[in-house]
This record gives structure tokens, C-alpha cells and sequence, in this order.
């Protein structure tokens, strides 16, 4: 069985990795993550093609099809990439569900792009409609390649989930005169992935060293440095010497994922070792305990180690979705459990908390704690999801990923078939298919049903000390060790059982991170829970709980828990000697992080103080 | 006597206030605030002359009095302030030491004003000089009035100190078209304090009403939000309305000291009662233990109440610069010692911190924390002062306010003469002259001889609990109380001693303070200390120091303090459960705050762990 071209979501390696993605995965609709992509499909997929239209993003094309249409051009620059994100969420959704609900607007778009794109391929609105702008000549701001990168992804995503030609051949113009007469490197990367994305789609190798040529001329300060200067586009250092994660957290983890996919595909290992000490930067000195990457407002960028506010978090959406799909590229690349377990941190938590209930209103930041008092009046820190941004860059990225969830869930070897998500659904390997039945992430028990044979792999969270599992019709060659795997031999029909210890735990931070010394996180199983304004009994303000972290943790409502602490009275200065505080016994409820700010606004914290 | 005509520093008020400027006043040269005075005029106002040439700020005015000049305008759009405030910082010095080494220089930029100021009496060179501008067409952005403001702030220090009246009647036509056609409100406040500093000096009411206007008319939303909303330029809410400290640090502060001098010429008490609500907010909510104002980079602006992280902290000079304007506005009005005991936190801190030994570089932003692997390389947060700035707002600022400094030490009222910033030098009020030894604010004991008789009063700082004091040839009339003033009648020949507590101290911020819980700040008097990477054995670094508060704090060298504690080696994991540190006992060096990165870059803070 060919592995590549049965592959239905994101990263198809041609060159075989140490993994390689399942060929077919779905999720149960009645799971987490089934009835978030469920969700996505109803709710936030079409919020996104209703904002393609308000927003003016479709107009931006029609302008300059139009001869008679003097409309100015709207939103940013890089809009263009809004409208292919979106296309890409319908290409994932349309091979998950098989829906035709946005046929006719892939036709009508498929129709303006055909219509708006230059004989020589360029494409962008931007450029093509505004008085004075030449393409590629200004790679700082106008993030071509970035958009194009979409384009291309869209066209992988609409051609792999539905077999459609007309986007890819419009995304193989583009690439061609990237190949034929290679710009300079973008300030946003992103078209590294995606050209790696359509060699894989196509075969065709030019692509591959087009996305080559993209990674080993970053780095050299050819940018025009700006006002954040060179590091805030990453190209202060070649890729294999920045080693540091740094500058804009989004630029720098689209442009790990570009590298990873680059070694994937070339097995150049200095890639590899480059994004190993890269990877250890980002996720051990620089990653909120919620998944999220970026520690600055001002440039939307990485701080300093340890340099983690969780106020002032940026923690933007599209950063902890471009973290998933690094990470996805990295766990192919290596098998090691650690990049699926950061995958899930940032789903289960930043990356579903930035969606609303509803599905239509988001979060772009996405902050640990939200102080009584907040001023919430910008988009910048807002303390309540909006429902579009002019900067609308993480609605449509949230869609894409959430369409294509499935695509991350296992991935098979020579051997058998390995499981990451841990979520109730059905995933299929070469020889082997597994029915997952559980309640996970809020239950620890997996139940897993084989049908074929093979070795079973399934990834036991690091935090899952005491984990237990049980075999029938088959053998346990491995025992579950947190932070690696459960190994099962299979026979047809074994099943397969993993209990994973559910116990709330309090997570301390590094010392070093200065900003919640004193305090704890609740956590139980991947799920950060907080502490809101809405359950606390009048009178007593976030800012007053102490938690008191001798006392059980309790059940409460649903998947609530229950806090025992004080509420503490504040002293009567800013700055003064010991403070001669006063405390109240008092307990009370915490909710899943990911749930936050859906009962209007107000404050919030992930980390609590201990006496 | 006169007390308006006599005062010769900033604040004259026409109307008397509870409190008014001392008519004399000089610090010794060998004291703390008299060296400083010194090492200005030698060092720093020369420095910002050169730099008005490098930067271009003076070529800005020559191209538009050369016709064949086309040289492009240079810096930012309020470039001419520049000019203007070190103008000004002339002015105050020859005053204080009738100078007369720049009289080329004055004369020559008399020259360039006059001839290319408008006939209207409209003059910036930015607009003029550039294609497409109008005056006050875009009064969020060209801050025109802002510059005015300097400008009429340098006409007036200039005639205070040293009787021209070329620059004020180039300030005056200007003013008088401000009158004739008042212009919306400028983006950036300043020029409401300027207005009234231009009213007191001519006596002309129509520019007090000029400035009443200006207050008045702000705060209804008439500028364009912009990117960071109307309260970036507190034009969200009226300011009788607008008691949060927000937005723009130093435009909230400027427009306070506006505000207030207002109240000082027209008896507003509703004026008042907003200040004195704005203050609670901005020092009792907002503040930094150094003096410092502004929380956020993204857009210098303050941040929600508490928030106030050390590492990101922005605290921009000329926030504190500001501040020390209000607070001795605030101190005029209601003669209360917490204003005055701001101005000196602000100044033997933030603001002594921000300019380096040599008096010839600069910190923009103050952090009280830099980490060890900080990326110092932009202007935004460098881990070394710079020469200058591309916005040099700074460094005129300072130079401005030290050449000034003198008058806002002391002040009269009918009875006699109050003491604030208990520096060496000598007072004179009207009816007596109070002369002060004493090495403070390293040294405790404050002697004062009076000549002339009368009411002494010498503020006692807040922390100084068991201050003593003993009189000769006068009487005690209310003892030393901390926060309040010691208050003596004097005889002619009088001498008074005072003597504060100097024992360090271990100062708890807030425990709503999230950033620095679990810290103590090393205090010693009104100096905080800091611990630099530079005092450190070699293997341990700054964050892994713990104090030990039940330790002594023992004398180091010359002004340097010996902490006790540990060194702390960290755990293993970023997120992790109950960490299990390693400490060694250490002791390590203290100095304070304001001498800072003077020793090259290197990790510092102010707020220190204990155990």
C-alpha cells in the first residue's frame, strides 16, 4: 500500500519517515475533538466565508476582474490569505465529510483566481491593485510568499480531500515563477511548508528546491530590519545557528515547520539538530503551561527565557496552530512522544480556548489571567472573544487545522500503527484498524479494539505516573512509561485497555519563571483548569484566592473541580513592610482553561497563589 | 516681596498657592543632587547641543530658510521638541549659573525660529517643510501643539533664567494664533502646562483661557482612535471623568501637570479632585518601587491596575520626568509630603538610573529586571544606555529637569519656608534662609542653620518611623512624623537637626502584584538597591539568588550593601510538580538602582526571591 498518496490530511512524505500519518483517522462525533471539528464544520467554517464577503476579501479579487470597479482595496495586506485559509478548512472538511456545501463558491473563486492571476503566475491583490506597488519588491511588508504559501496549502488541501485541479493549477502557476525567477525571502515565512507541501502533492522536485533555496537564504539579513529589527523575521541567523526561538513567535514557528518539512524530505540531519535545539528553546524556557508561544503585545513575539506573564501573554492563536503543526512535523520525524504530548497542551487549551461556545467569536491572545479592572476596549487584549479582527489572520487558521484534527490522531511504521490523540474514533494502518473508545481528555480510560494485526503503539501523556494497562489477545511488550509508549502486540481482535491516572495535580513553574513564583496551576489529565470572576461568591475578587495546596482537589459540577483556600484582604499599600494580610477560609470552582469567558467578561487566573 | 517675579524655576503661580516656589534655592556641589547638576551642564546639555546637529534637528529648521536647501526632513515628526527642551534646559542653567556658554547657540536658533516661523506665528518644521501637510490637519499625529508646548517652555525658562526675549515673542505669536484660531487638541498633551507657564510669565489671561480650552476639550472623543484607541491620547473621557491613570504614560502625565497647573491659576477645585483621584490611581495602583511609570512597550502606555512586570516594565524616563513636573504642581496646591517623596522616588531612581555615570547615554525604558540571555539589540530594551535615540525624547528631558532641578526643592508660604528634597544648599524664603549639611540620601542627618527667623518645616519621608530631632535656638512646634513634615519656629541663628533612620529595609510589594510575589526590594532610605550579575561569584547567576529576610543587611563599599541568602540551581522540567531545589548559602553585593549598567551588559534586578 502506497502511505503517501492514501494520506488525506496535512504532510504526505514522500521520503519515509520514522512515521508517517495514518491513512485514514476519524474522530467519534460524540468525542472532544469530534465535536469540535463537528462544530467547526457548522459553525465556524461558514462564520469564515460570511466574513470572506464583509470583510471585503473577495471584493479585493472582484476589483480586479472588474475594469469599471474603482473600489479601494481592504484589510491588510496579506487578506489575500484569509480567502485561502478558508479554502483549505473546506479542502480538509470536504475529504473529512464528503460535504458539497461550498461548491459553488469554490467554482465562483476558483473562477476570480483564474481571472486575476498574471500569465506569469503572480498573484496577490495587494500588489496587482494599488498605484505604485511592483511584486516582491517590498518582502518586509507585503508578505506575497506568505499569501501564495496558503494558496498553495489550499489547493494541496482541496486536491488531497477532493481530487479538485483548477486551485492546484492556479498554486502550480505560482510555484513555477518561484522557480523560474526566485524572489527574495518573505518577511513572514511560510511558503517554506507549503512548497514542500506541493512537491509532495505533485512530484514535482523543483518545488522541493524552491522551498530549499526559501530556508538557506534566510538568515542572512537581506530584510530590510525595520523597527523590530532583523530577529523579529528570523533572518538575523541561518536557520542552523538560530537555535534561540525568537522575534515573531508565529514567523518563527511556520518557518520551523518549513525546515522540519525540508528535512523530511531531503534528510539533510543538520535541519534536524538545529530544530531538536530550536524545539528546546521554545518549549522548554518559552511555553506557557497553556500551549502558547509569545510573550510580548508589542511584536507579537518570544521574550527572553523564562519571560512568561500570563496577563500580558500573547499566546496568539495562529502561533499555538502553527506549534501543533510543527510538532506534528517533528513527531513524524523522530517518534518521540514529547511532540504529540506539546500537539495536545496546545489544542486542549489555548487552541480551544481562543473559540467560543458558539464557535463564531475568537480570541487572538490568548492570556493566563484577566485582572478586575481590565481595560478589554482594544482588539489587542479584549476581554471577551470577538467575532472577526481586522487583522483576521487565527478564525480561518483555527478552521483549517480543525478540519484537518483527524490528520494528526496516529500515524503508522513498518510494524503496526501508533496513537497520539488518545481521542474515541477509528484510526486505520496498513494491517491493523483501532476503535478507541473513551471519555478522554476528561476520563483517563482507553479502551482500544483491533481489528487485523500488528503493534500497537499508544502515547502515554508524561504526566500519566501510575498508569496501568491490561491486554486481551494480545501481549504487552512495552508497559506504559510516561513520556513514552505503550507497546501491544496485536492479535486480530485484542483489546487493548490504558488507564491513565486522573487525579488533579498542582503544577509548579520553574523558578525562574518570575512571574507566577508563589503560585500553582490545577491541571488534571492535559486540561489546565482556571479560576473565574462567575464563581466566586460576591465580595471575594480573583485577585484575593490563596489556594491551599495541603487540601484535596473535589469533583464539582460536570467537569468542574472544586478548590479549597482563603480569600486574602490586600495591605494598605502599593509597596510597604510584611504585609499583615487577613484570610478567609473559603472554597471554590474551577473550569477547564479552554472554557473561559463564555458567561460575559471578566477576570480570570491560571495560576494561584499559595499562602 | 514678590514671590511670583522671584521664583526662578518651573511653576510660578500668579494666583498664590497653598505652597509656593522658593525664591531661591541652590544645591551644593558636592551633594548628591548639586554633582548631578554639575555633570549636567558639563556633560549632558553639551551632549544633546551636539546631537540637535547629528540627528539632523537643526538642519530641519535651516532647509526651510534656504531656497535652494532641498535636504529631506530628518527624525520624527516632533523633532523640533528636541530643540526646544534642550533650549529650555539652557535656559534653566543660566539661571542657575549664568552661563554663557551657549549665547552663539542661542542666538543663531533666535535666528533660524524668527525667520521661519510663519507671519500667522505658526512654526514646525516638520509640516511645513513637507508636501501634502496642513497645520493642525492631523493633530493625532503631527503633535504641533506638543512641540509648541516646548517651545513656549523653552521661551520661558529662557527669560526666567536669563531675561531674552527673542524666543518669547517667537513662543508669543505663536500662542496668540493659538488664541486667535484654537486648534483641536494635540495628541500628545503639553501644551496645556506650556499655556499657563506662557500666562504666568506675561501675564496675558488669554493664554490661560488658550489653555483651559485645551483641557476642556479633551477627552470627548475628537481625535481619531488610531490603533491604540482614544485613551491612548486621554481622549476617552472628560478629565474631570477620567480618574484611571491610562494610555500613553507620559501624555497622561503632562496632561495631569496640565490639569493641575490649571487648577493653580483658576481655583477649579473639581480639577483638583480629579488630580488628587488620577494620582491614587497612577501611584497607588500603577507605580514601580523605582519611580517608574508605564507597564505596557506596545504602547508605552500604563498598564491594568497592578500590573507591573519588573523585566518588561517600560517606565520610561520621561514618564518619571513628567511625573516629578506633576507632583511638584501637586505639592503646590496642597503642600502634602507624599507629592514630594514621589518626586524624590522618581528622581534618586528611575531617573538617576536612566542616565549613565558619564551623563552621556541613556535608558529610554527602565526595566528593574534584565535576564541573563536577554536579546538587548533594539532600541526598545537595551541592556546598555545609548548615546541617543531615533526618538530622542530623553535625554533633552533630563536636561531639562536637572538644569531646573533646584527649584523644586523648596517652597514658602506666609509663615515661612518648607524643605522637600533635603538635599546640601541653601533656601531662601522670605523672611529667612535655611542653610543644609548633610550627605543625604546616603546619610541620615540633616542639619539646618537658619539665618532670619521663622517657620521651618522639613518633610519627613514615610519610612523614616524614629526620625529624631533637636533644636537650638528655636522650638519644636509638631516632631519628626513620618509622612508629615517636622515643624519648628525658628529664631535668627536657629539650627535643626534631623535625623532619619537609614537601616535598610525589606520592602513586600502588594500582593496583588503577581510579577514580583514571593520578593523583597532592598531599600535604604529613599535609594533602592539592585544585585548586577557584575558582583556575582563566577557559576551563579542572578536568577538563582534567594535572600534570606531574617539575615542582616551589612554596610559593603562606600555606598554598597552585603545581602545573605542562597544560590539556587533549578529543576529539571519548565511545568513541573513540587520543585526540588538545591540551595547554597551565599552572600552577595547590593548597589543601588540608579547606578546600574555601568559596568557593560549584564543581568540585574531589583526584586529578589526569598525561599
Amino acid at each position: 500500500m502506497n502511505l503517501r498518496t492514501a494520506a488525506t490530511g496535512p504532510v504526505a512524505p514522500r521520503r519515509p519517515a520514522r512515521l508517517n500519518p495514518a491513512p485514514s483517522a476519524r474522530f467519534d462525533p460524540g468525542s472532544f475533538l469530534g465535536a469540535w471539528q463537528e462544530r467547526n464544520a457548522e459553525a465556524t467554517i461558514p462564520h469564515c466565508v460570511t466574513n470572506l464577503e464583509t470583510s471585503g476579501v473577495l471584493d479585493n479579487f472582484r476589483r480586479l476582474g472588474d475594469a469599471g470597479n474603482d473600489a479601494d482595496f481592504r484589510g491588510f495586506w496579506f487578506a489575500d490569505s484569509d480567502l485561502y485559509k478558508t479554502v483549505e478548512a473546506i479542502g480538509w472538511e470536504i475529504g473529512r465529510s464528503g460535504t458539497d456545501r461550498w461548491s459553488k463558491l469554490l467554482t465562483e473563486t476558483a473562477d476570480l483566481l483564474e481571472s486575476v492571476q498574471q500569465p506569469d503566475g503572480y498573484l496577490n491583490t495587494y500588489v496587482q491593485g494599488t498605484e505604485g506597488e511592483q511584486p516582491f519588491a517590498r518582502p518586509e511588508r507585503t508578505h506575497e510568499l506568505y499569501s501564495a504559501g496558503h494558496l498553495l496549502q489550499a489547493a494541496v488541501a482541496l486536491h488531497r480531500g477532493g481530487g479538485d485541479d483548477r486551485f492546484l493549477a492556479v498554486a502550480r502557476r505560482f510555484a513555477d515563477l518561484v522557480v523560474r525567477t526566485p524572489p527574495p525571502i518573505d518577511g513572514h515565512p511560510e511558503v517554506e511548508t507549503a512548497l514542500v507541501e506541493l512537491y509532495r502533492e505533485t512530484g514535482e522536485p523543483a518545488y522541493l528546491r524552491a522551498a530549499e533555496l526559501q530556508v538557506e537564504s534566510r538568515g542572512h539579513g537581506t530584510l530590510e530590519p525595520g523597527r523590530f529589527g532583523s530577529v523579529y523575521y528570523q533572518d538575523h541567523l541561518p536557520v542552523r545557528e538560530a537555535t534561540e526561538a525568537l522575534g515573531h513567535a508565529v514567523r518563527q514557528l511556520y518557518l520551523a515547520a518549513g525546515v522540519t518539512d525540508l528535512y523530511l524530505e531531503n534528510g539533510d540531519e543538520t535541519l534536524l539538530t538545529a530544530m531538536e535545539a530550536l524545539w528546546d528553546s521554545a518549549f522548554g524556557t518559552k511555553l506557557y503551561l497553556t500551549g502558547g508561544h509569545g510573550s510580548r503585545h508589542r511584536d507579537e513575539a518570544y521574550g527572553d527565557p523564562y519571560e512568561l506573564p500570563p496577563d500580558r501573554a500573547y499566546a496568539e492563536t495562529c502561533a499555538s496552530v502553527a506549534a501543533v503543526q510543527w510538532s506534528w512535523r517533528m513527531l513524524l520525524a523522530t517518534g518521540a512522544t514529547r511532540y504529540a504530548e506539546e500537539m495536545e497542551r496546545a489544542l486542549l487549551n489555548t487552541i480551544a480556548a481562543s473559540t467560543s461556545e458558539s464557535g463564531t467569536a475568537f480570541f487572538y491572545s490568548n492570556p493566563l489571567q484577566l485582572r478586575t479592572g481590565h481595560d478589554g476596549s482594544g482588539e489587542d487584549a479584549p476581554a471577551e472573544r470577538l467575532g472577526w479582527y481586522r487583522c483576521a489572520c487565527c478564525p480561518p487558521n483555527l478552521a483549517r487545522l480543525l478540519a484537518s484534527l483527524h490528520g494528526y490522531a496516529a500515524t503508522t511504521d513498518a510494524l503496526g500503527l501508533q496513537l497520539h490523540l488518545l481521542s474515541a474514533g477509528t484510526y486505520a494502518g496498513p494491517s491493523m484498524t483501532a476503535t478507541v473508545e473513551t471519555g478522554y481528555p476528561f476520563d483517563g480510560d482507553i479502551a482500544v479494539t483491533v481489528s487485523g494485526s500488528g503493534a500497537l503503539a499508544i502515547r502515554v501523556p508524561s504526566w500519566a505516573a501510575g498508569a496501568t494497562a491490561t491486554v486481551a489477545g494480545g501481549e504487552i511488550v512495552a508497559p506504559p512509561a510516561p513520556g513514552d509508549y505503550l507497546r501491544v502486540s496485536c492479535g486480530a481482535g485484542a483489546v487493548v485497555r490504558l488507564s491513565l491516572p486522573m487525579t488533579p495535580r498542582l503544577v509548579h513553574a520553574d523558578e525562574r519563571v518570575d512571574a507566577v513564583r508563589g503560585c500553582v496551576a490545577v491541571v488534571r489529565g492535559p486540561v489546565v483548569y482556571c479560576v473565574e470572576q462567575a464563581d466566586l461568591p460576591d465580595g471575594v475578587l480573583v485577585e484575593q484566592l490563596r489556594l491551599d495546596p495541603a487540601a484535596d482537589i473535589e469533583p464539582g459540577d460536570g467537569v468542574r473541580l472544586r478548590l479549597t483556600g482563603f480569600a486574602r484582604r490586600p495591605g494598605p499599600s502599593l509597596y510597604g513592610l510584611a504585609p499583615g494580610n487577613t484570610d478567609t477560609p473559603l472554597t471554590f470552582t474551577a473550569i477547564p482553561y479552554h472554557s473561559w469567558a463564555n458567561r460575559g467578561p471578566g477576570a480570570m487566573r491560571v495560576w494561584l497563589p499559595i499562602p
